[in-house]
């Protein structure tokens, strides 16, 4: 799992600091990216990654490579959510925003899983740290190549 | 209930994403909104929808028409609460925002309900999607023409 | 403790509101900000403040006053937390950005701490208001001049 850091971390390129319209770009840009897993638009949440996007997990026994399987993946998960009656809604927060040398955008944020049983109380279900490698799709919008995801109660 | 749905829904009006200006100003607004609730600024929550502005939630009887009425509500809301020892924190998060062709503004958004007893330990107590629709003041500022408050543990 | 006060106050110098890209540089300001210290990384904590910044609290015995004591008072807390197995994770949000008629930029957010023990469940610890007067550096970056932390549970 040495590919999976909680904590900063030197990046492989020098990163720069984001201006203030790509800043807001990531946040919209994550609103509905999460807004599109939680309403379990799964094919569209795939779509929010590269082609060939990973999304490697230290509570996953391995990584989801490509939309089709980051598809999948995650329709298992909302199913599997829906058989127990229960809402999970993604909340990223805390994003710091870098611009590296080689192009991508380098996006480090919390997550936090809020999940709700039908009829009941909501709670925290999961605290994590996600580190994202974001590039350009053929129209400009923005996409992960890479996000690594770290649990904090695995760390 | 058929008005209130908790996943996104095809709008009226073919909706385009903001631009990063207008983002920004709608958290900043949800901000100054939130904070006004919760701080008992009953009148000056209300002044924030507009004339006619209407609140609506799958967790209450009736829609709160018009500013008496959302004031009204709140004060009763935070009357209660201040009875019981409790604070609430409203965190809006997640939002997404849209221009509709009507010139409107559409933003969709989680929001939670952090409940602190005096003297006690803080608990998530509501998980809720808010779907609003924006309109612009005499002055320019944004207020909230409708809203559409749905709990996560009644969807 | 008069001079901490969980609800909106009256600024001594009249406030305007921010436009977009000072809000912006406010909210990755404290997601940098809030990264530092959940790193351990206390030095650059510390170094978010002013050489004579000032962190008060009302869950505090006494405030913290200059960098030295902040990152010593920060050590100390991080070095608790990994004794006893815990990570905290600090969350600002509602983050309203006031420019004060002496240049400086007074911002008044929420903020949680989620506190999760290793292979364990995360919980909500704390949660406050932080009330600050950020300044510039010599570099032009946001620093913390004085900051006034509210514990809803003490208030």
């Amino acid at each position: 799992m040495s590919a999976v850091s909680s904590e900063p971390t030197t990046p492989a390129a020098p990163a720069r600091g984001a201006d203030a319209d790509l800043y807001t770009e990531v946040q919209h840009f994550y609103a509905r990216q999460m807004q599109l897993l939680d309403a379990r638009s799964c094919a569209e949440w795939a779509g929010t990654f590269t082609e060939d996007g990973v999304f490697a997990a230290n509570g996953l026994p391995a990584p989801a490579e490509g939309r089709t399987a980051i598809e999948t993946a995650a329709r298992a998960a909302q199913d599997r959510l829906a058989a127990e009656g229960l809402v999970h809604r993604h909340w990223l927060g805390m994003v710091t925003v870098d611009r590296a040398d080689d192009g991508t955008v380098r996006a480090r944020s919390y997550a936090l899983v809020i999940q709700v049983p039908l009829g009941g109380v909501p709670a925290l279900h999961r605290s994590t740290v996600c580190e994202d490698t974001l590039v350009r799709g053929e129209d400009g919008s923005l996409l992960v190549r890479d996000r690594r995801v770290t649990r904090d109660d695995l760390a």
